[in-house]
């Protein structure tokens, strides 16, 4: 039996975590000057002064200076004796002073990172002298009003003023939740000069009011890859009027900011040796590379995998089982909710155990079908579909028995097939095998929650060493606040997606095979589940 | 005798400034792209397909696309089948695309060149696509109101709301002429996306709604040297939304933007013979220099030489006396006035050329005192002070008497000795005299009415051959017109820029002798004159 008590929330690895996000703040976006005041014979402008005194610092002197600043800086720099705190922010071409602040005062200029998810959003503030978190706010995204998933929000945007909605309605919805994080943390959103926003390639469209209809049909064509640094005014947004906003760039359609800003956050571009990163969710984003190379792809894996699918799938929330122990001589099903509540459904992760634990215990078979013999009691036929009872009336928050039936494991067999056959059809296109890899990104909040021994169980997963998992968590949000803490992020991540190759997954005959193949537990050829098959036998 | 008919308007001076204003407009600020429409195969994003489709043209993929076109840009890149003329401005990091056109249609793309000055401002039309000028409008600069002179206007500026009246007046000054211009021209405001102004550093402080105070005091510093490339739209200019504005870069309080497009358009930065760029006024801006290096300096000449000082003396206008000649044996004073009106008054070019004409037909003496006797019945004593007639009453505009008095007379060769001061200052700082120049560039609208053999005669401009002196005329018009036929003007100007040494005035003890030397006519030295001494001796 595996060891459900697997390493995620060890110190180590959240040693290594907090040491991936670097925080290099003495190379940051803000900078102290101390000028010479002028003289009769030194009668340079005052900007040109403070750009001379800033370019020791940057390198260069191809800084401007907003003309918001521009009117107050004469008062300010007579007032401050010439000295100064600037927030000089990276364009693409050169630096921009966005912010003047009197050094010594405590009142400190911020940073906000946000991780646009479809369903969610999560923001956090940070100083932008110190590096330090201020807080952190996450809430849904008002666009769920229009539409759950992307497509519907796509073709909403399509009719008249539809664009206009969503792209209010996620202004909106942050300008409220800046407010209210900046309250909570005794801050001004006026204090706010530097956005990072990371999200999915859509939603950074309608984040932008961009016309996303494209991105849907063949040939699937974004309006923009990288949208760069831009006046957070122009986009509406409730912070300080000279601030800017920087969204993380995509490669296409189906590979967003959010992956871009992942990629960012484990480090894997710097690594001599060969890493995958893999956000496991309706669709699966992966990439594989080192620092000389990087390969990316996007697939559907199917709704299955985030407890979309199952009747009692549904999303994390008290009372959902996210994990689960199966004592089969007992016939006891040890499971866990959140909140320790009563049972009332099942979320992805919590899916995965199970599957995993019955077939583990012999509940389902190689195929991934109810055994009738180990199930016993708790299988029952319902209009002819096999049912497995997780839960007995009696012991669940609904008065009802809580159940999965063969459709939905049929459903999660598909999903983690496709999972693997595409971590097998990437590796393939350099010559590895999946279980090769010596290092296993899982990027994305939901992939935090799987236990990826169970996943390996059911061959979700390539059957490697559990050391070799490195759960970054809300990975999105922690690559936009790593380019909180530095202007070297920048380089690195147009780095990234200049040495990106975009891998168009054709579902040919081959992939067919593979996924066909990888429709077994935990597959057709066990030599690639060792660990799965010496467990089983172990029993 | 001195040839009055001077060859300014000659076909060999209009070529050469032809020649000066350059064309270039195959490497203008309009690029024309035919981009492969997208396929699976190539799903770039349609912002980043036409930065690429770009970069053959710009030499770099540093180009970003304005927010408000890039959400039009998938809906024209379809329209007109991936192909599109592009408006693509440089900015100081790199280029933007503010425009994008059917390049077939008829409509272009249009500039503005601005010269700003404190009295009077000129707009000019011109094609981003041929070059070809649309048209042209001079208004007075609408800040008149406010007050006639730099001095009156930062005073102003300085009153609780004075600063953003200022601002407004011209802005709306402009808006109101670019319409009606636009509107003479058949075109529309909203086809102009570059704007090239060029003014005094005051002007283009007010201009900008930056605060000026600092520029008329100890020790006289502006808020910028190098206000760049603007968006039109925060400053309030009714042009394409997506417009932006070029402010041509000052040396400082007193050395404008207005000379540096003189600058340009003289070409003296690219010359292997040292040259000097003159524009004379109250102000007398000098540059001195060649392509290896340039030294400016700025100083006070008195109001008379733009006639601000002498009873009779006006702006340019009907009725103005604008060229004299005196035969002196008949005491015939030919005059000519502008609109050949009655005459009223004269202007300074006038007076430069009456004060020739006394002083070579012996009516002013070398320490430019009236010589009673060649002077005959034409001087009259009033109240002490003696008044030479120009105009008897009878054949006057006013009906009274058009006199110059000695105090007039005076007060102008102090300006023609602090002009030829600042002149053997800035040569004698590099070892060199005045009268070994071989090219002359007279810049500005009021130096373009200056016969530079009268201004020899009374010692203001060092004796040079007449083949030596260039006019320019509206040099800061037309450099800020030169600006819209090609970007590298961005890189020259940049150059220029850099280059250039700011010579301060120090009116010491060398600076006074020099200038009580020049304060006789021609000067104390006859032999840095032999034009004028051979002249007088031939008479």
């Amino acid at each position: 039996m595996v060891d459900l008590g697997t390493s995620w929330d060890t110190e180590e690895s959240q040693k290594m975590i907090t040491h991936q996000n670097k925080h290099i703040i003495a190379d940051g976006w803000v900078k102290r000057v101390a000028l010479t005041p002028p003289v009769l014979s030194d009668n340079t402008a005052d900007a040109d002064r403070l750009v001379q005194g800033l370019k020791k610092g940057l390198g260069t002197d191809k800084v401007t200076i907003d003309l918001r600043l521009l009117k107050k800086l004469p008062f300010l720099l007579r007032q401050w004796n010439y000295c100064a705190g600037c927030v000089v922010l990276k364009d693409r071409g050169g630096w921009k002073v966005v912010g003047l602040f009197e050094w010594d005062q405590p009142e400190q200029p911020l940073g906000l990172a946000v991780d646009l998810g479809t369903s969610r959003v999560v923001v956090r503030l940070v100083s932008l002298v110190s590096g330090a978190v201020l807080g952190e706010h996450a809430f849904d995204n008002p666009q769920i009003a229009i539409g759950p998933d992307i497509l519907a929000r796509v073709h909403f945007s399509e009719a008249a003023g539809g664009l206009e909605k969503l792209h209010r309605l996620i202004i909106d919805g942050l300008n409220q939740n800046i407010a209210s994080l900046s309250r909570s943390c005794g801050a001004d959103p006026e204090s706010i000069y530097l956005v990072s926003l990371a999200g999915n390639t859509t939603m950074t469209h309608l984040f932008m009011g961009l016309d996303s209809r494209w991105i849907i049909r063949e040939p699937y064509i974004p309006v923009t890859n990288r949208p760069g640094m831009l006046r957070a005014s122009d986009l509406g947004m409730a912070i300080n009027p000279c601030g800017r906003i920087y969204l993380h760039p995509n490669i296409g359609s189906y590979f967003g900011g959010d992956l871009m800003a992942g990629i960012l956050y484990s480090g894997m571009h710097t690594r001599e040796e060969t890493a995958i990163l893999v956000d496991v969710g309706t669709n699966a984003e992966v990439v594989l590379g080192n620092k000389n190379w990087l390969i990316a792809c996007a697939g559907a894996a199917g709704p299955a995998l985030e407890g979309g699918v199952t009747r009692m799938g549904m999303m994390a929330g008290p009372g959902v089982i996210d994990k689960v122990v199966i004592h089969p001589r007992e016939d006891v099903f040890d499971l866990h909710t959140m909140g320790d509540a009563k049972p009332k459904g099942i979320c992805g992760s919590g899916l995965i155990d199970l599957a995993a634990q019955l077939f583990l215990s012999g509940m389902l078979d190689i195929r991934g079908k109810f055994n009738p013999k180990a199930c016993g009691a708790r299988l029952i036929n319902t209009d002819g579909i096999p049912n497995l009872v997780i839960v007995p009336a009696d012991q669940s928050a609904t008065g009802q028995d809580l159940f999965v039936s063969q459709a939905d494991i049929d459903s999660l067999i598909r999903s983690k097939a496709a999972m693997y056959t595409i971590l097998e059809t990437i590796t393939a296109s350099v010559g590895m095998l999946p279980g090769e890899l010596s290092t296993f990104f899982v990027a994305g909040t939901f992939g935090s929650f799987i236990d990826p021994a169970s996943a390996i169980s059911i061959g979700m997963l390539p059957d490697l060493s559990l050391d070799a998992f490195n759960v970054l968590g809300n990975s999105s949000l922690e690559g936009a606040a790593q380019l909180l803490t530095c202007p070297t992020n920048l380089d690195e991540i147009d780095h990234i997606r200049d040495r990106i190759t975009y891998l168009e997954l054709n579902v040919n005959q081959e992939f067919m095979n593979r996924f066909s193949a990888a429709k077994f537990l935990p597959h057709t050829d066990p030599n690639l589940f060792p660990s799965v098959i010496f467990n089983n036998s172990n029993k």
